[in-house]
């Protein structure tokens, strides 16, 4: 079982609400003596971190993780890792208008209905908050996969797309956005500084790429490498879909323009004309590069008032004021990253398990 | 660990090879003195089989499903209830052509190199053959879901979408595609003879709607329902995308846009002005429509030759003969369905233990 | 969840009742390419079948295994392997006298209590017969456990125990108790007829032994390997206690007595001087022989009247016909050998993907 | 998987080494709206604290447990329960004595086999200490438990056993052994000084007793009540042997002297005459009170040299100064009362999810 946990043989539970005292996680399985410090954490964090851009709500929070257990002399022993991260900004505000009020678009409600309490301070548990602990247990899963990149992007924000011809990994740092498209970034500029006066909101899009996979990741039927990317993204907070390769535009594509053609290269190894699988054939890696895009719909937070009810069944409106994010697609970012993480480094476990002679390579002829 | 098995409280496990001599599975965990015969199931399966129109696969397969245990007298007895169908068409054919060649598009390669073994006859193990012990476990958690309806319905073929304005669920009974869209589905019927004719292949979109779920299902943070249903349709042989609720398309609203309003209904339940969530908000069922959808790529086995490799490391041409679907999407419909029902029956297990007076009702106040 | 599945990665999960058309199991994980046909199992489940001895039930079951997926041209493929062994010898019985009563004992009111309905039809799911399917599973483990040698004896029977003086592995394959000990074993000959004859039963403790486990297996703290076993060994029918090395008998030795003393091997290999661990510390294997020992009551199904209840809250006399194990303990020996097979097999695969350089030897200095 | 959780729907994992920076638990799948603050938990963590008596380690620990998260107001909301404990008497001392070296009875050796890396400082992950943290979520697993009595008792200490006539709970909180018997508590008082004073150790045997158990708990065939109990106490640190009910000394019984007769009470609940059973019947609790023993090997720190090797292959002499119990038994009392609480609340709601009545009562006839 799972509500807290996430993964299985590198499985991570995560714990803490927004206005707690601290959030954590605990990260177990993972293999001993490897190189970890909060300094191999720490960039993780501060790449996803409240208060880092105009762009982004200003809660003030330095994100300042600890290790309180699983390492020793600077290497994992292969015991449980605690990772710890103090609240600082739990602004002492009234919440009278949220305490009783159901947000539209927000787990208020669905709290209520399924817990009959809930901690309304800043969202409690649904707090976008809990993703700084996906991002640390990702920079921890990140030492485990050595030799392979994974990197994220933002490929949409509202309904203004990059252009694909002109991405470049390099401008993805270069920018407040993630984006890829200089003149894509340069658009997103001007239409969130609107979106942000007017108390708006965007959704996005966001693009997570894997390389160096090694092939055999991923198991039949119901551990298919697809299906638990598909799970790790869409539980990000506000993911409303997910994509492996070519998508939701394979649908429209015939047999032939679908197939990934493939030829030898020199070493051995399998070269595929195309990637419309997106590195995954039948849940199990190919050795190409993973591929996944998730939809984020735009913050339900906004200042134009909306008809929603409260605890005791009266009709009530409701805006949000308070600190936000007008596009929370843009810290999803690192998250969807450290998702994609979390995912090969379990994987990577449970092939091995399973495979004593795993990762293979995809060299041809085997033997 | 669940390379075979789906669900956790509800766990389905399923075995069997396309050419071996049965499939089958276990369903664990079914609660108690439900009545249950293969008479309950075997409409379910029907609906899915080989053979049963022009556009599936000729295989022949009856599919008799037969309760090997876990029932007594008619009814569920809380033990493992264990299904089998034979196979009967395993058609004696030369399989040389692809026992040591790699089909683009499908699990071939990835097996070989995660294994470096596998059952060739007709894909083994990754034969969406074996989706048949996923719709006959779905018929038993519908026995579980009382009071809830799960349906399904092809809504784009290629890329041809049908108009929704014209859905109309007296439809899908009615044409070979399970379109709602009366006019769509005699388009596609020529599009599809046409593919078939020329050995090519369509992809498909198809939604699944559950009506009359209780609010509750689904758990903060790593067991939330949408992301359990997005792995659920994700694993289905051939599927790249999956959505809920407005899906990709509410990367393009504003938040105002995208916010589902409540006000109260008569009898104290909350209702929606809108359903932009697809019944789910923080991971959680709040009593509206379940509504997914998901993508599935074109049939891979085409007539036209493809470039592919040999176990050898030799480049070959791949063409298939043989039988198989033009759209596999087709078939995809109650295995959709079957998923959907699988996962809300583990929540609703998982639920019921955390939240002992559970499945509660929409109704405020509570108290 | 694992009501009826055991294990993690080398997982198996059983199905069937006693009089129902067939037991079987779905044995999930198994490494690939391992040699595997049903002449591999089927000469444990003659050592556990019934029928085969005075002094076992004369209920007549061939036993016959078969396997219905998971292998290909006689190798393990990776996928899932079914198992299935068809019921013969259901006798067309009048089960009216225990339709409605329960059995001291027995599983009948347990079952009656928490599910509210029963196969009664010779216990059903609770009868030992489901054990057949852990001792196809553990020839399945075996196959894994390549260099580890299992073996189990019975060690007492009623009050009467071997003298370990005279244990002799060759012993246990010459008499019909697995008894290690010849004069032992002519003793209990006696014993149990007399038993038999009087429609009484005896109970018995059995020792498994498995020589040749690499060190490493386990893992703290709540994966222990003696807790896992213990767990193991607990959960085979009419077993009331389980030890671990020194056992019971640990809690009157000092500090000083308990000690294994360790010593260099001439190969770099640690060597004990005792054994009084059990070959586990810390929840993790030594390298030592792992030696655990279980109690199992007598059979409950006696011909003496005993007073009861039955379904409808009556007083009853019970007293049970048929054909039963005068001690059940004797059959218990293959299940216990299987039961510790199957725990060793799950934990190498566990310890190996946490240690890819695993399974390490005992040797020091490491590397 | 669970190498540092404990059980699945009521799910504890535990974190944290002997000298690190604290210790701590995160406690998932409690239900909402349970009364919890620090002062429901502390009084457990006093009883097993170090430091409290002259039997047990005089490290100096207050062992004050913080809520970091998990309730609200003072009730549980549903989400993890996060607990913490900073460590306070990390004794600045020279380790160098156990740094390589590998102590008898303890788990040196089988980390350094497993991980090639150890925190030796105090034993690390391996100490007794994490238990405290077994204790704490123990507690909060008592609230889910309304109405159930678990309580604990020490019956053997070295080879000296209470005369369970004599037994008396009042007597088990009057001395510093958790000890039934004041005669014998009187007698183990002399022993353990003795022992203390030669730096030798003794082993113990505890029981522990749940009443009130609601029949039904429990599931067959891997999910047995009786298995799960067996895994909690051997998993305890220094276990060796677990006894459910008559435990070993039924092996001696005939099946008339070890049935447990039945007749019905005034209340439609069924009185059975004995209770060799100890509350379990089939893996499944009968109403009864589940009563449990479990053996406890002396201390393995002791003040007399034993040989042993180091981590660079060479033989050496070990004797253990330092702050430790004389018999690890005595500390082991709340703990396993701790365990047993733990296995049932994972029970009681793993009950719950499949039968939706449930708990039930033992009332015939039922319905």
């Amino acid at each position: 079982m799972s509500h807290n946990s996430f993964g299985h043989l590198f499985r991570v539970t995560t714990w803490g609400e927004s206005h707690g005292p601290a959030i954590g996680c605990v990260v177990d399985g993972c293999p001993p003596r490897l190189a970890l410090t909060e300094a191999d954490i720490q960039p993780f964090l501060d790449r996803r971190r409240p208060g880092s851009s105009r762009f982004v709500t200003q809660r003030q929070e330095p994100d300042q993780v600890r290790i309180l257990s699983g390492t020793f002399e600077g290497l994992t022993t292969g015991t449980p890792i605690s990772l710890l991260i103090e609240n600082q900004d739990q602004r002492s505000k009234d919440y009278g208008e949220i305490k009783d009020r159901f947000r539209p678009g927000h787990a208020d409600l669905a709290y209520e209905l399924k817990y009959g309490i809930r901690d309304y301070r800043g969202g409690g548990r649904s707090s976008a908050r809990e993703t700084a602990m996906r991002v640390a247990a990702g920079a921890v899963a990140r030492r485990v996969l050595e030799g392979v990149t994974i990197r994220g992007a933002l490929v949409q924000m509202g309904d203004d797309r990059i252009d694909r011809a002109a991405w470049d990994w390099a401008a993805v740092e270069e920018n407040e956005f993630w984006c890829p498209d200089r003149a894509a970034a340069a658009r997103w500029e001007q239409r969130l500084l609107e979106a942000r006066k007017s108390g708006s909101s965007l959704g996005a899009v966001i693009e997570v790429v894997a390389e160096g996979v090694p092939p055999g990741l991923g198991a039949p039927i119901y551990g298919k490498l697809d299906a638990d990317i598909a799970a790790a993204l869409m539980g990000i907070n506000a993911v409303k879909g997910v994509e492996i390769g070519e998508g939701f535009a394979a649908a429209a594509l015939t047999g032939e323009a679908n197939a990934d053609e493939m030829r030898m290269g020199p070493d051995g190894r399998v070269i595929f004309g195309d990637n419309h699988a997106g590195g995954v054939l039948g849940g199990i890696s190919t050795g190409q590069p993973i591929i996944a895009r998730f939809a984020v719909k735009p913050t339900s937070s906004i200042l134009t008032p909306r008809r929603s009810v409260d605890r005791f069944g009266q009709e009530v409106e409701v805006l949000t004021r308070g600190r936000h994010d007008p596009c929370v697609g843009i810290r999803a970012v690192p998250v969807g990253e450290a998702m994609l993480a979390l995912v090969l480094a379990d994987h990577l476990l449970r092939h091995r398990a399973q495979n004593p002679d795993a990762p293979g390579e995809a060299r041809l002829p085997r033997n």
